[in-house]
């Protein structure tokens, strides 16, 4: 094999696959990047897998051929190179990169060792902006469970449903919900996608309002198609859990208020909160005003955030973390909240229900 | 106590103390940070026992007192804050914050249990600007030795000498040697100041070339004065190496060559070094050029820095990291590299002798 690309298509060529790459694995190969040049194209391709992310990178060919090479000492040395031209070249099983003044030749492994993409047809598939996708994985993927003795809570699920494209995501304590109108009609379907790989995707995806990513479905895989990249992840095996029956719609007080003035409150009490401590945040509706206290051993919080209210006074409590991270994912200046009773879930939603954060309450009483 | 700052001179005030503040500890007080609004002045001070730094922040003052807070909490507390003025206000042995609408009151301890910094005469003492302290230092520091088995070689010495402020630092590898000629005429001195102390200045001081930094000397401290922050350090005891006997002005073989070429080389070489091991890279010293060469577990690097050369042809090895930090450390775009033989110490220097620069070699007959 002997090519040559730019260093930056190479760089952010790696740092794409990259992502696909075992840091420790007993399977060296796994540790390693697949740069294949057999074809029309010069692909680089990781694989660990789980996931598996392949990507085009232009240059000009003057040799066919592919070779397997060790990601970290790879991607170490293309990062330090000078902005010009790289050229790759094989020599038996080792590999010689040049560019400008510099000169390495590193050792290389067979890439027929290398397991490629499973084979996916891509039919019946659906199309979303990046922007949208990466935009519906930030904003749930944080309340993933990152505890595997429940498998299935470590995995986002995606639903499509009469049009709609929804992500969900919950740990036990809390549930996050974004959905998104699709253009175009898809049958309905449910699949739950690794954390991992999601969060993975969001960090590729460029996030453009105009281009679009494809994503299709077998019973155990997902791929999802963008830019030059291809990313086929394995499903997580089982039912999800069924959310629907614990969002309720009927609540007994709803509070209106300023997004960022209540979020820079609570996320003031948790600066009191200790790693592993579970003291909550008392939140106190009343009238015009949530007053939000919090008292642990590191000392004491009492400010008042004035609101909207309508329903009956309540006093209830919350890990302050939890509406932190779900009041930081909407984008709105002013948020509704919605309290059943002090032991039953509140829910951030807006009225379309594109966003629906569940979050459940402590018990203060024993703690305080 | 009860006083009123603005939030970002608090901040600055807190981050510069904290650098005096113990992280862990037994004696918890030494964690803190003394606010002290008896005098005319608020002054907030944190004292490790090592050194101790204390700083006067604008404010008004309402009723005087003082009080030492946990550095970690106040800080953390502070720093989210909104951009405001910040009221302080103790009762008994607790601190109240309020700030817009955030309202904290936090434990606090008596003040009177903390240890003031020590009394230093100022007089005898020398004048530099903010800049070329911090300048110095940071072109001197990283070849300190962290390993404390060899206390001195974990300090730098400062030595004033015929109207030359020196520092100094080495680690049995290695020694850098930075000079300034100060404005003024001054009495002869070498004292050893811990690494600690230099790396905190050097990143307390703002760097200012019309600013001037006052140093003072006891036979135990040293007062470093700048701004409205004194920091007094106490010194490491003990004579520090004969270091002038180590400094042959005899050569072999003097190189010139450009900085950034051979920085950026032997820079890309570093890569193919793991953590620990010694792999030396090999200087070929040639008429016109040096090659440089590694070749370790990792693979192998070959290539050519034009050079002008007088003397002879010389094979010589080094680690490559130390090579790096010295040449890094010079902002010349051509250096003058001395070689007496592949077994002694090779010299980065400049004709004026404002920086000297001592690598070791490293015995490579052996390893390759």
């Amino acid at each position: 094999m002997k090519i040559t690309v730019t260093k930056s298509d190479l760089t952010n060529a790696i740092s794409i696959v990259s992502k696909a790459v075992s840091t420790k694995s007993t399977m060296t190969i796994l540790e390693c990047i697949l740069i294949d040049a057999r074809g029309q194209d010069i692909r680089l391709l990781g694989n660990d897998m789980e996931l598996g992310i392949e990507t085009v990178i232009p240059g000009t060919m003057e040799e066919k051929g592919m070779i397997a090479v060790d990601a970290a000492i790879f991607s170490a040395i293309v990062r330090k190179l000078p902005e010009e031209e790289v050229h790759l070249n094989v020599v038996g099983e080792t590999i010689g990169i040049r560019c400008g003044k510099a000169r390495f030749t590193i050792p290389g492994r067979d890439g027929r060792d290398f397991t490629r993409l499973p084979e996916i047809d891509k039919v019946d598939g659906i199309n979303v902006s990046e922007y949208t996708l990466r935009d519906l994985i930030n904003k749930t993927i944080f309340s993933i469970s990152d505890n595997d003795s429940n498998k299935m809570m470590t995995g986002e699920l995606l639903e499509i449903q009469d049009g709609f494209l929804k992500l969900v995501s919950l740990d036990g304590h809390r549930i996050s919900i974004r959905r998104v109108e699709l253009n175009g009609s898809y049958n309905n379907r449910r699949v739950v996608i690794p954390g991992k790989t999601m969060s993975d995707i969001s960090k590729i995806l460029g996030g453009d309002m105009e281009k679009q990513v494809s994503i299709f479905f077998t019973p155990k895989h997902v791929l999802f198609e963008f830019d030059s990249t291809t990313v086929v992840s394995r499903l997580i095996d089982g039912e999800y859990f069924r959310i629907e029956q614990m969002l309720s719609s009927d609540y007994e007080t709803k509070i209106t208020v300023n997004r960022k003035e209540i979020l820079d409150c609570i996320d003031r009490a948790t600066l009191l909160v200790k790693e592993g401590d579970k003291k909550p945040i008392i939140l106190s509706l009343s009238e015009g005003n949530v007053e939000i206290k919090i008292r642990t051993t590191l000392g004491s919080m009492d400010e008042v955030v004035e609101c909207t209210r309508t329903g009956r006074d309540m006093m209830i409590g919350f890990n302050p973390k939890f509406l932190v991270d779900a009041l930081r994912a909407i984008d709105d200046e002013e948020v509704d909240i919605y309290f059943v009773n002090p032991k039953a879930p509140c829910f951030i939603r807006d009225a379309g229900e594109n966003y629906n954060y569940v979050v459940l309450p402590v018990n203060f009483t024993t703690v305080d």
